[in-house]
């Protein structure tokens, strides 16, 4: 046995999301498939972010265990070959048997693109979330510092989620500003369900005057989804990057008590 | 009536082409429909450049004589209403009756877009040509040099076409290489069927060390299809832009004989 880390871009439009189900395509079951197709065998893959339907990839990192030994550049060759021209493999590599994607990773960042201007978009259209009416960003900018530190993010959590552990550590949360385009950066260490979605819905209606920049500390401590702004759409979400320690050893499931007093 | 100048961005991943056919989604169909259901009436309109199927436009120009009057900004509000997703209108403006989309323009500037390296992009895929050998970008350069100028482009130009007026005047012909992304803008008074995409195809293959720069010139004086490189994907192709004198008078139809003496 093998194990395989490959670093992933894929277009969410026409996905079901990253997660194999029944009667959807789904970006997981799509590399599951051209693993089988070289191997011959049932491989199942790990993903570090499990990307909701819509969602993109400039860089989800994901890990197989397979049976086969092949150089490196002939699994992305292989792979690339094989599957659908929405999803591409950029970098395979060789890991210890302990790596897991989502387990051993330290940080993902997450990247979330708007337009700002009156008019949309044809050829971003599933690229990006069109905001038509002009946005403050200096309030926006203001606000977005605030996600920094360690929070219990259940206000910005999607319903429908049996996740018990409600605390993230976001190192980063960025605007980047190039007209008409606005990007927010976000780093952590883990995500909540629809968590990027619901920050940047609420920065908008920031950006709006909506809300102030300051409401954002008190979202944060009302721990209720009903307290922040809406979802933004899926189409403007890219995982951007995937950070692990060096990969000689595999770090433990988070431990929700720890984490929680961090 | 009133006659009216659109700029339009589209798509062109889902149509025939700029140019109304039987049985295919067209651009022009498209927009002629959203015209159609404003007005109640039939609207013929006119591109400055008729793109080819596959082709994209960020800023096509399009002129249309209709019998309503209305304020510009609402008409382009009804039409970004009516049109698809994949076409956008960013401007409308109130012209002369002379104004004609085509036969006003002054020059046109085309964008060639390429993806250098040897994994493909997902994202991207209807957006760029993939080329995955590495290119020689000075001889390309060299290369595109040779295309400014006046010249016969009949070797440059797609076949079935019944153009008898094979002179062009290419005023720029520039390579941006910001890696892994390379482009090709290209300005010219006129452009023959397939012409961009038969000199980005040739230019590869300069690119590809298949040809040396100085075969252009040779290339342009035998006014032979055959002795120039590929024609070039469509889904790497951008109109970008069309030049009009101030919009106060019509220019008449190019004269063939006068120009090919230019």
């Amino acid at each position: 046995m093998e194990t395989l880390k490959l670093t992933v871009e894929y277009d969410g439009t026409n996905y079901a999301g990253w997660q194999r189900q029944p009667n959807h395509p789904t970006i997981q079951a799509a590399i599951e498939q051209a693993f089988a197709r070289i191997t011959q065998r049932r491989v199942t893959v790990i993903a570090a972010g499990r990307t909701d339907a819509g969602v993109h990839a400039l860089g989800q990192v994901v890990s197989a265990r397979v049976t086969h030994s092949l150089p490196a550049e002939i699994w992305r060759r292989a792979l690339n070959g094989l599957l659908p021209p929405d999803i591409a493999v950029h970098h395979v590599e060789q890991v210890p048997e302990t790596f897991h994607a989502r387990y051993s990773a330290r940080s993902k960042v997450y990247e979330y693109r708007i337009l700002n201007r009156p008019t949309r978009s044809a050829l971003s259209r599933h690229r990006l979330w069109h905001v038509p009416k002009p946005l403050d960003l200096a309030a926006i900018e203001e606000a977005a510092s605030c996600f920094v530190g360690t929070w219990d993010f259940s206000s910005f959590e999607g319903s429908r989620t049996s996740n018990r552990n409600p605390w993230c550590t976001v190192t980063r949360c960025d605007l980047t500003w190039a007209p008409p385009y606005l990007s927010l950066t976000v780093e952590a260490d883990r995500f909540l369900k629809h968590m990027v979605r619901a920050m940047v819905g609420t920065l908008v209606e920031v950006g709006d005057g909506k809300r102030s920049p300051q409401a954002i500390r008190r979202i944060l401590a009302q721990k209720d989804r009903r307290a922040a702004g809406k979802t933004a759409p899926p189409h403007g979400l890219y995982l951007v990057s995937v950070s692990y320690d060096a990969l000689t050893s595999h770090r433990q499931p988070k431990d929700i008590h720890l984490r929680g007093v961090s």
